[in-house]
């Protein structure tokens, strides 16, 4: 059998190293061709003793590098860019996931996409990279996962809309004076998975979910008037696709990210693996679902308005929500003050140029300055 | 758009009457060319006035027919083969109609099939003739119908296993003593789906489970180790598929046997209908799995073993269920006879031929007999 090649941006971080244990287990289908890590070098090292990459790449320059290791942000677009490569696991946090993305894409590979920054930010631009390059998006967000997986290859006109579900994060049912005041190791003890610093935060306010709406929107072509939002505090169910003959399709499983990784690397066949634990109804039963707090958790609401006012709306809500919990998770400002900052940017900044790759960089870095203002930080 | 000829056998039943709603809905992309009746001839007459098909036919010589309707058991087998019914809907009660389901998927066509005797007794003729003629069968019941759909045309090989849902009838949480003395009347209170007798008898004992391990070892080459059932009382996930990969896909909705009508109309493709209540998991919420109470319901177990033996086995669990539910239903028996009655049932006729039609037919009718000699009938 043909292995094919996967590099993973992001090695190092929760879903690297997930993506690492999935491809460990298939050396027969896959060969990691490259790796990159943002500044866990020692990780990195290890990582690339095991795994005998080509690339290596290490996006932070400050950090002694070894022999042969690329340096710097463009050993994403690289590593991206390796002839070899036939599969993108971008798994790079935040807005510098970007134009690795798009060089992917335009080349005409598959992207396992876990940064969702790209198509939140920059949602057109990549859709329309991929259409012209022959590209192609395979999420690897649970949720997304599940809708692709319950989509089975039906044409978007069968699709009356989907529900996504949430988990609710750790202040599901905190009431909303206690929230405000949520401290940091409060909001990072996520009740069902086990996840990097900023999703934790973000799953905490529900911006995550806003993220995700954005990118179930450009991932399936779907309305936002089609995505909905329902609280599924035990995470067993990832997503449900109502079909416009009123049939409900939902993906089901234990919480791992293995699973999501897997599929985005063999979509739309299935491979034996063992690492997904054994799935049994009885033992996940009951399976709830409650409403969303919005008034609550209003960055899911604020996020959701910002995907459909569209240009660089979706670009100035994630480069506020960044900037917001990285403030949070330095104790400069409240859990509460995250959706204000976001709010406060989109009112400010409603006038920014979204139409290309350099307006959006420029709306992601004014945002972030905006709210370091607004903070005096 | 070219409308599509569709017949269906038995139509006065709840699967034939749901079945001629799902039709009134959509006469742009259906005819009915013929609709069978066992023995409601007015009813019959109704529907023949408004949907005006080609063909009549009323099962039941003995009573008095109108000018043009076709006449005893043989114009099943006429309706499932006239030439402008492209789709069988077999919804007849019983093993008369496996002649029906033969013929048409011997002549090429769709059969969805409600008749789940069909396969029961017949599985290897019925899947032989399909093969050899080109014909396909598409399952009606809701669990089968849920498995086909979050199969969505994967091949076998991909699935690990299947979860049947079963929701445990009007007994699920009754205590064992008191089991074996249920009447009619508490038989017939199912819980969560409007039915026929039988099946609703069926459905309190477990048998009908039986049935439907049955069936979907034959509708999808599952092998009896690929498939388990749990109770799910609320009947709202209908199956699940477990895939190799260990991810689980689930169909949903609320419990009306017109999705499944609908769809085994329209597979692969879903069309828009208004007729299936909107799916909100919250409104459905909570969703519970308990274990088959295995010991105190053993018509599953004796089934899956019947299942399991192959040949003429099956067969005979049906013949002795259905013999021992008619005599449950005149209150000649008791609600614990039942499972006694197919036990003694099979264990008396080990050695019946189950290598053709007339073979199957004739150890159908043996064991019938023996059920009513057992209890002097």
């Amino acid at each position: 059998m043909r292995r094919r090649g996967v590099v993973i941006l992001g090695s190092t971080g929760s879903i690297g190293t997930a993506a690492l244990r999935v491809l460990a287990r298939h050396p027969d289908r896959f060969r990691v061709t490259g790796l990159t890590a943002f500044a866990n070098a020692s990780l990195l090292a290890e990582q690339a003793a095991l795994f005998k990459p080509e690339l290596i790449g290490l996006v932070s320059n400050g950090i002694a590098s070894h022999a042969g290791w690329r340096g710097g942000p463009e050993c994403l677009v690289d590593a991206a860019l390796a002839p070899d490569a036939e599969i993108v696991i971008n798994a790079v946090v935040g807005a510098i996931g970007l134009d690795a993305t798009l060089a992917a894409v335009r080349a005409g590979k598959r992207v396992a996409l876990a940064n969702k920054e790209s198509l939140v930010m920059a949602g057109e631009l990549v859709t329309e990279a991929c259409r012209r390059g022959g590209g192609e998006l395979v999420p690897v967000d649970s949720e997304h996962s599940a809708i692709l997986q319950c989509l089975a290859g039906r044409p978007q006109s069968e699709v009356r809309r989907v529900v996504l579900t949430a988990s609710g994060g750790p202040f599901r049912s905190w009431p909303p004076e206690r929230l405000q005041l949520a401290t940091v190791s409060d909001a990072l003890q996520h009740p069902t998975w086990r996840m990097g610093k900023k999703i934790s935060i973000d799953s905490a306010t529900l911006a995550n979910k806003a993220l995700e709406v954005i990118e179930a929107h450009f991932l399936f072509g779907l309305s936002y008037d089609q995505i909905e939002v329902v609280v599924h505090p035990q995470s067993v169910v990832h997503s449900f696709v109502e079909f416009v003959d009123g049939s409900v399709i939902a993906q089901l499983g234990v919480p791992t990210m293995e699973l999501p990784l897997l599929y985005a690397l063999t979509h739309p066949e299935r491979i034996e693996d063992s690492g997904v634990p054994t799935f049994d109804p009885v033992d996940l039963s009951p399976l709830t679902f409650e409403r969303v707090r919005s008034d609550d958790f209003p960055a899911l609401r604020i996020g959701v308005e910002a995907g459909r006012r569209g240009g660089a709306a979706p670009a100035v809500f994630n480069a506020a929500n960044e900037q917001a919990v990285a403030l949070f998770l330095e104790g400069r400002v409240t859990f509460g003050d995250i959706p204000r900052a976001i709010e406060a940017s989109l009112n400010a900044l409603n006038d920014l140029d979204g139409s290309s790759r350099d307006a959006l960089i420029s709306a992601d870095t004014r945002t972030r300055a905006y709210v370091r203002e607004l903070y005096r930080c």
